[in-house]
């Protein structure tokens, strides 16, 4: 399991690396296995992150193994936003990244994105193609651990959502496990992209 | 055959997930050997298939093999729809997608998706440069199996269509074995993205 | 020479076809070898060939070799364009095929398409920045043969063009080898992309 | 290190043709070792490049090694601007591409690509969220070592510039390594496709 969930995370960073999520060194995947959760460090190239690059944190975030390939290296700045999900939406698996058209599908919208009669809606848990699907807003701030509070407060006031958008900045989207944040990942990008794509012919 | 049909289909899903026709676990490929059919099961990521994954069917849709390797996995909701290409169009092998680009092409369109003179209509079996190729679009169903009595209804009333695209959903395309359904899949993409590149430019 | 001519086309297929060229069997290879031809078969999916599905045809057109691979394969039907190239224009390697960039461009213009100032003009032999680049347009015909007459034509008016397009089809580019006929056809494709992005921002 | 740093510009080469950098034997890496700088040569397809297609050049400029695997190869035309970078900006590593974003993004500004609250913005060397990014355009010219000049000029006005746009041509961007240079590469493209995107939606 140990090795399995080093290797899911470098797997899971070079898929969303190439779909355009995290170009850059940005966004990140965690993995929580019991009381373990595994995240790559700050500052790396995700595509080319290896299994012994990666953290162990406790749940309450404390650094339970640091990576032997680098000195120096820090937490990834998501630790905070990724432990939130876990604690308040029994997230299993948290997906952060930046694809342009989650920053565009910000660009679209106020306090929330919502769609409606898309079939890659009913790849979001709990919703069905004639449902209204909803992912808050929040806005974006300097540094990434200021995210925590607005965060913490919109799963708060949102129990049920399975990503948060952040304007200009991208997403964060999570499952009971990495095949579920997968899928949720996927089909939201679906689904900022199909609302771009009829916005742009003028629908 | 038995082996070959099931590389097969981990083969063709890995290629559609690339192009982005099965992201979020959406879509599927089916391929009939004689009595039997390969298909994928329901909520499985298709760029990680592997061929132990596969359900096989009857032409009937009894289920004949279960996958060793997951309990509890369900066939794919595109059985009904596969079974009956197969039956009434006898298609080989069925591909399902949803490639943005398809749904672009049914929010441009009312009952079907109407194109002339692009080269690559002369990839869809029986048509010249100078025909209409026209491909049937069905209102979308909150659940799939719904969408078996308008597709069975839509074959009869088009029996030599390659392809039915669902509004807002994506697109089911055949042909008589896997080299004829991906090169007609891969052709009405091509036509799709043209059909909307044109428009986007004001054209 | 021979099995490095036969996996160079492959290659560059898989290469093509990546890139959007050769989508649904469309397009094609050809490299030129002393007074041998090496070419693919008729109706093949571009990337999934091997060096057995060639055929090798004489300068003249005969057919020297058949795939040993599959009975009934058929000769592309490209061949006639791409001898023409080969006899006309000194070609040792031709690529044909259908990014859609190509055909929107071919839409915004009418005999010829026509750029100037853009750094990859220069990727076409014979031309700086400040030089305009002029790819002459054909009207596409319901077969390929068709073509031969008004291809062969528009070589003997243009004696120093790298490319031709074809309406609603496609390109022919090529070169003195597969390097240059490879170089030429990405710079062709970039520049149909930036024309085609310039414009749809309203420029 | 020479030989990991000959891999490393060849892994480079052919990730960032891949992100269409490098089309068309276009744009180039070159690595600083200590008083040597490697680089490709001019001409070759970037996703071709073997470890032994390499030039090392002193930081003058000098050619210490020609590549064993060709003869009459030329030392990149880029070698002037890479060496400036090199010397003026201290890079350890600089990316020369074409990516078709960042010549929309010369097409939309002036003197400058100038953008402001979008979170990729922190990926380049000294800047927030808040924070105004600016990169210099130059305008081009008909060969690449004519750049030379007004590159060094723009450097001496930028000092803490991490890239130089040229207009209708493509970009320059470097770090004190690889890792740095290919994120605010990655970085920089994101932000011309999420400039350009926003413009396209008419917002």
């Amino acid at each position: 399991m140990e090795t399995a969930s080093r290797e899911r995370i470098c797997e899971l960073s070079r898929h969303f690396h190439q779909l355009g999520w995290m170009r850059g060194t940005g966004g990140g995947v965690c993995l929580r296995d019991g009381d373990r959760v595994y995240l790559a460090p700050s500052g790396r190239l995700k595509d080319e992150l290896i299994p012994d690059d990666l953290f162990v944190l406790s749940l309450a975030g404390e650094v339970l193994e640091s990576p032997p390939s680098a000195t120096g290296a820090k937490v990834s700045a998501c630790a905070p936003l990724f432990l939130a999900a876990i604690e308040q939406a029994h997230a299993g698996c948290v997906i952060h990244g930046h694809p342009v058209s989650s920053v565009l599908a910000t660009e679209l919208s106020t306090d929330a994105f919502r769609v409606r009669e898309f079939e890659m809606i009913k790849g979001i848990r709990g919703h069905g193609f004639f449902d209204e699907l909803m992912v808050p807003i929040l806005d974006n701030t300097s540094h990434e651990h200021e995210l925590e509070a607005p965060f913490r407060a919109c799963l708060r006031q949102h129990p049920n959502t399975q990503a948060v958008l952040v304007r200009r900045h991208g997403i964060y989207v999570w499952g009971e496990d990495s095949t579920e944040a997968k899928r949720q990942a996927e089909c939201l990008e679906w689904l900022f992209e199909a609302v771009v794509g009829v916005r742009r012919l003028g629908l």
